[in-house]
């Protein structure tokens, strides 16, 4: 396959982490060009006497810039990144940059799918001994019905071709099992969803089933899912500096912690995103992942080895074909505004 | 004061619950008066040798009813226990039953404040050693921006009389710190906040920020912050699971889990809801908690000091004279639907 195109300037630890990690990933046989200054990324290169291909680009958007500052700067490394793609020369792109303006430089360079009308998000939330994937994870903060309808086809085909799920199920976040309950956009989402062919929908989920892992995929719209991955996130680091400090209390304690700390790592790494990968763009026309502004080289080279799973997958295709086959089934007409 | 109106049929280990939680709670000072099933609570405290007062009710307002049902099943226990306080006989009313109806109750009953559109449910979530008090939890699925400048107005007043905080900060609940960040109804709520007189308005928090507790109160539609809860409380659960599991899965970490069982239990209080109290529902001219349907004895002997705490703060009051003055600067006109 055609190299990984990886935004090495954007995110919170660049170029250091991009380098060290895309360095473990080629190890491991994933292909991948380093987008950025190319004098910095090589300045790492020589530091760990390695080389790897770069495409160079002289700009980064950062963190305070505006998204759709991508527009005209056509030389930032994830705009460069991204024209990789497009013309063929990369087989995909990952940035832990802006991830405002990595979406608006997918949606603008490689176009949408046709019938979706916005891409989203897909994070994974672990469960138990597996993770379920929750969609839209914060690209769009408002949405019609169609569009969780959309999420829930691209979702389903997702997990059941990169993740190797058999007719995964897919629940609506809401507040309440019954139908009924929830926001104006969920009880109509739920009647779209009800008559939605190809997808194995369980009904209404609520925010406990997520950890529960109730079902495989999760939809909702992008405001609700990014506040609740953002908890999720919160609530574990909380939660972890809470034990520590209790494992640190007493002279007894501090002994025990000395025997449970490798059991307790284990479950502190299910909970780290630097294990899940990068975040894949559904609904783009090509392969565009969103990681971690604070990725670590751990989770560069995670994002990576996920990423390369998901290309080879042919899920583009796929989210193709049944999106195509969507439009042939759904009633054409107007769609109520749901939110 | 009047004893607190306990309905003692509401919730999934009732009336047991409720009799021995309300035993615990009269011990220690708080007067209550049980309303339900005078022959079944009866049985209880024969069962237990002792007794308090009891307001009879012949009806039942069961989970899978409607909310709705209160406004004709007068004899429910809910709404007997609601027609105490109305009638002055009570100081409050909890209920761990069904939270829709109870909500429902109050509205008929008790009435909203003046200048209170909706009310909201006010819950706790634990940060570090203290709580974020987080609203709406879940009594307005679909809000406008006003609604959520009276839940910064109530959360805040209550978060001072009650909870002892002065001068509490008050975040809203988005997905990016900047205000442009949101969805429609963050945007215009956002600009209302910033000219909302009384309160501290800190800006946008994101859902990592609950546990942080980064402010004293975030305020969001009822929508986001019941999924936001339940996540919070099902992760909670999940990752206690996982470290159970893990403590038991060698014999070393077995021996280290005798030594740190304290310490951990310590910090799996902090997250039990049982541990909070009731939750009240602001905006009601009156006052009425609402408690989980899980709850057991000890979370029912919780709500009951929590809820006198609350009565004798006199907040219902303090809320009443801060929306009057909310009305009076707020310039009148049309308000935007923001969702």
């Amino acid at each position: 396959m055609k190299p990984i195109a990886l935004d090495a300037m954007g995110g919170d630890y660049m170029p250091e982490a991009s380098v060290e990690g895309a360095r473990w990933a080629a190890a491991e046989g994933v292909p991948v060009i380093l987008v950025g200054d190319k004098v910095r990324i090589e300045e790492e290169f020589d530091k760990r006497g390695s080389e790897l291909p770069v495409a160079h680009a002289s700009d980064v958007i950062e963190m305070d810039d505006h998204a759709a500052d991508v527009r005209r700067r056509r030389d930032s490394s994830i705009s460069v990144a991204m024209h990789l793609v497009r013309d063929g020369e990369a087989s995909g792109c990952i940035s832990m940059g802006h991830s405002g303006a990595t979406m608006a430089a997918a949606l603008l360079t490689l176009g949408r799918i046709k019938g979706v009308d916005r891409p989203a998000i897909f994070t994974s939330i672990p469960a138990g001994d597996h993770y379920v994937g929750l969609l839209d994870a914060g690209a769009n903060a408002d949405c019609r019905p169609r569009y969780l309808q959309q999420f829930a086809v691209m979702g389903s085909l997702y997990a059941q071709d990169v993740l190797g799920r058999e007719r995964p199920t897919v629940g609506l976040l809401s507040i309440g099992e019954e139908s009924h309950k929830g926001n104006e956009l969920t009880r109509e989402a739920h009647r779209l969803l009800m008559d939605t062919p190809g997808i194995a929908f369980y009904g209404n989920v609520e925010g406990r089933d997520l950890f529960a892992g109730t079902t495989d995929v999760v939809v909702t719209d992008g405001f609700t899912g990014n506040v609740a991955l953002k908890l999720a996130e919160g609530e574990a680091k909380a939660l972890f500096a809470w034990i520590r400090e209790a494992l640190n209390s007493s002279t007894v304690a501090k002994l025990g912690a000395l025997l449970v700390r490798s059991a307790l790592r284990r479950v502190a790494k299910r909970l780290d995103p630097a294990e899940y990968g990068a975040q894949p763009l559904l609904g783009v026309a090509g392969y565009a992942f969103i990681g971690h502004g604070s990725s670590s080289s751990r989770a560069v080279y995670s994002a990576l080895k996920s990423a390369r799973n998901t290309i080879e997958s042919g899920v583009v295709a796929t989210i193709t074909n049944g999106l195509a086959s969507l439009e042939d089934t759904t009633p054409i007409g107007p769609s109520p505004k749901g939110t």
